[in-house]
């Protein structure tokens, strides 16, 4: 554990944070992975050398996010080739770790078949085709990452003339959800950059506190001026005047324009609307369901109460994953309610920034041409992902 | 400490939680309180004999809410009269204890006048009369609690006939906050006895979580039907159709109808404004202040930023009041925007019940006409507490 290895070349730059990366030590390739269970008392790395060790780090949340979640998966078959297990083995129990995230099955399928296509094929090392498909993913989400960055603050000059922009941001959408420097955070470090960002409100995000864990740790490592507020708070800051746009990420976008976030995005969309402030959605493609065909028909996981009625960060215990049994903050016996998103229509949406460009006005047809033209629609139309 | 005596003659009912009584056992009289930091871990009784130790049982949080402060300020002086302390300099260190409380130092001048009345009178015990005035204190927040709970329940039985109403409350506005039943959880509670109650919705409220902590533990040992959710996620329960009404207490009620209550209350106005659903604020007319024109002249406290970057529950510590110093839960230096509540316009209240009656819609005049009728219009208007 906690190997002190040279960044790979698939770092996106000196400031972006280690969320994952391949590395080929004289001991053999390892895929190594920033604990975020740990954050932010402690950066701590885990050294995965093969595949059960990198599913206990995916099911423990040690890596988690979407896009992140499809490069480590698609790693992990590199890992699996590469250090000469059973690559098909790897491929189920991998795709499996967190059977409703997305982005898992896709990264894996895509190692997965070109390690397939490579053995097929005759070639002499078919796990360097799994690595090179793995890297490939990496490389997109990089990509994508920067295109929505430039995108999205293109759309913030537009609504926003003048820049010094104050946004408010929920949950978890940075570099330690992505390859690169993720989805709505990525607009807000494009604006603080170019010196357009005068303050980034970070909702604290309950029960898991994603804002204050995670994003506060992405935005002082970034040196962004923020500050944390509960969720509630949030009220305060709209009547206040002190918020000029919403970013937000998406878990999944509905062929109509409905958005499934993190809990706590709808009532955000909520108050912008009645404070006629931007609510923007920056999300890659790939998080566009077209097989979903409206909100009402997005299945929202039901989460355990005990992250409600328990505080149970890993930082009070010390050993790691987010534990079951915390330190009790409602009677024993207590019920709770605890849905995972929420989902936002599209007429609260300003706009759904993608790679691949903008929606605004939020229609079904502008979406659909949006994703007709990106990097994802031939994926997609062969391997099902979005059907899940 | 945790003598365990009868409960006296104020008692609100078998089923009251005892969150304040006076006794006086063979060593003297004491003022016994339920030490609030505990709840729910822990159901301690903290026994004061003398007035310092009432002003750290304030200061620590260990006794709050704004009708039993006024309750325990007045039976201070009681104490300090009764144990042959100066009263005088009793009545300056409770009324300081919290100095933006406005019922504490209410309640502190109506005993502390009538012990004053009862020397210049040449009264034999003018002990006793600051008790009496301090028991009439107790007993006029009782009737006003079960005057409220009953303005309210005819209430919603106009707004939402048939019954079966699922509630959504913030915050704690029950027994532990009043020496009867509260506020907005007395209306709940009349209409559980009636059978009228389906679930009571509770917002965990954070930063210190007096909903998760505080009214689920009231709701629970009234043996109602309760759920406790986090702040972001009755946004869902709204999308939902799973509210019926929202009812929150109230911390300072302006003029012209503006409300002032704990952060968080507003984006509940603003959904339940959006969804089309009745938002109800449940105080007695002493938390209307007249002197103050409007909402934008109410002086919003801010609080700590630690409350939110840190978990310092007592149940942590195990030792008594919150500290100062918790668990982090935001990198080290984090900023935090931390406003202890927050403002909702009139447009935006469906209706106020007082114990004098039920202004709807809510108008400056409504306002004025119900406080000139109050119980509490004579003491307003001769000792300033509104204008503090």
């Amino acid at each position: 554990m906690g190997d002190q290895h040279e960044v790979s070349e698939t770092g996106a730059g000196a400031l972006a944070i280690p969320s994952l990366r391949w590395e080929e030590p004289p001991e053999g390739p390892v895929v190594v992975l920033l604990d975020q269970t740990r954050l932010p008392a402690e950066e701590v790395e885990l050294v995965c050398t093969d595949v059960p060790a990198l599913v206990a780090a995916i099911q423990s949340l040690a890596v988690r996010g979407a896009p992140l979640l499809g490069i480590a998966g698609a790693y992990g078959v590199a890992l699996a080739a590469a250090r000469g297990f059973d690559v098909e083995e790897a491929a189920v129990v991998l795709a499996q770790a967190r059977p409703t995230a997305v982005n898992l099955g896709y990264g894996v399928r895509r190692a997965a078949d070109a390690y397939r296509a490579a053995v097929a094929g005759g070639a002499e090392a078919p796990a360097a085709a799994a690595l090179a498909e793995a890297r490939a993913v990496h490389r997109e989400d990089i990509d994508a990452s920067a295109r929505m960055a430039a995108h999205g603050r293109a759309l913030l000059g537009e609504l926003l003339p003048g820049g010094g922009y104050r946004i408010l941001t929920h949950c978890n959408t940075g570099a330690l959800v992505s390859g690169g420097e993720g989805t709505a955070l990525a607009v807000a470090l494009a604006a603080h950059r170019a010196g357009e960002l005068r303050r980034l409100w970070v909702d604290e995000t309950r029960p898991l506190l994603q804002g204050a864990r995670l994003t506060a740790f992405e935005a002082a490592r970034a040196g962004m001026a923020y500050t944390v507020l509960s969720d509630g708070a949030a009220g305060s800051l709209f009547a206040g005047g002190e918020v000029d746009a919403v970013l937000i990420g998406a878990d999944r976008i509905a062929a109509d324009g409905s958005v499934a976030n993190k809990v706590g995005s709808y009532p955000l969309a909520v108050l912008a609307r009645y404070h006629h402030i931007p609510f923007v959605v920056v999300a890659p493609t790939s998080t566009v369901d077209l097989a979903t065909e409206q909100g009402a028909d997005i299945e929202v996981e039901q989460r355990p109460g005990h992250e409600v009625t328990e505080f149970s960060l890993p930082s009070v215990h010390g050993a790691g994953a987010l534990s079951a049994t915390g330190v009790p903050v409602a009677p024993l016996g207590a019920q709770a309610y605890n849905p995972a998103f929420d989902v936002t229509p599209p007429e609260l949406v300003t706009a759904i920034v993608t790679e691949a460009g903008v929606v605004s006005p939020v229609t079904r047809e502008g979406l659909a041409g949006l994703c007709s033209t990106s990097r994802w629609s031939k994926s997609r139309s062969g391997n099902g992902m979005m059907a899940e």
